[in-house]
């Protein structure tokens, strides 16, 4: 795991907010946010951690699901409240069941082609060449 | 422009998170926040609108660098209180003059190889080849 000592959020300004990317096809999967032990506890585990503003508690985004977020990298921006987090997400990261929280069912990515020959070359229809 | 009359923000959990992401290379540029009459400006004008919470008032992001950001495309989240803006940007999007307010420097991007290449080949280095 990489070492995040080097990133120094500024909590003074309240939650930080974290925006999560797939870290090979860099879509935007959702935006959550941390406070000081949401922050600690995602460098020190290696997955994210967020401070639920809803519930008022510390979540381990996929606690239920299963579907925990593994980061792969993080920066913060230049003055120090969001953090990028990219991420191999463990299935769809969205309650909804699709991979991002955005509606991006419409946007094309060469991962959706890849996945779509692959899909076809497994599953040939007649009639479709 | 396109019509963005089906998005409908929840502005009644405070302001709405918008993330900027470049349309083509993807990279995450900038995070802001916006009040009703920042994305009602947005939608209208095709340019990224903010409202800033240190300025306590309406932004034009690029109003005095002149480097705004042209709106291809927007997405709301599925609990309509982040928005996903994916940008044109006339220039860098950081006050730092960087491509994005996060550190991404030490990743690799085909456009940013597309750049070098593009750089190297007018301004040729003796000795380099």
């Amino acid at each position: 795991m990489s070492d995040y000592s080097e990133l120094k959020p500024d909590f003074n300004k309240g939650l930080l907010t974290a925006v999560l990317q797939h870290h090979t096809n860099k879509n935007v999967l959702m935006v959550g946010y941390m406070d000081e032990e949401a922050f600690r506890r995602t460098c020190a585990e290696g997955v994210v951690w967020f401070f639920s503003r809803s519930k008022g508690r510390l979540w381990m985004k996929g606690e239920s699901s299963g579907h925990v977020q593994t980061v792969k990298d993080m920066y913060l921006d230049c003055d120090s409240d969001a953090l990028l987090v990219q991420v191999d997400p463990q299935g769809p990261t969205c309650h909804r069941n699709t991979e991002s929280c955005f509606d991006l069912d419409v946007s094309f990515t060469l991962r959706d082609l890849e996945d779509t020959v692959r899909e076809r070359a497994e599953n040939p229809e007649e009639g479709s060449y």
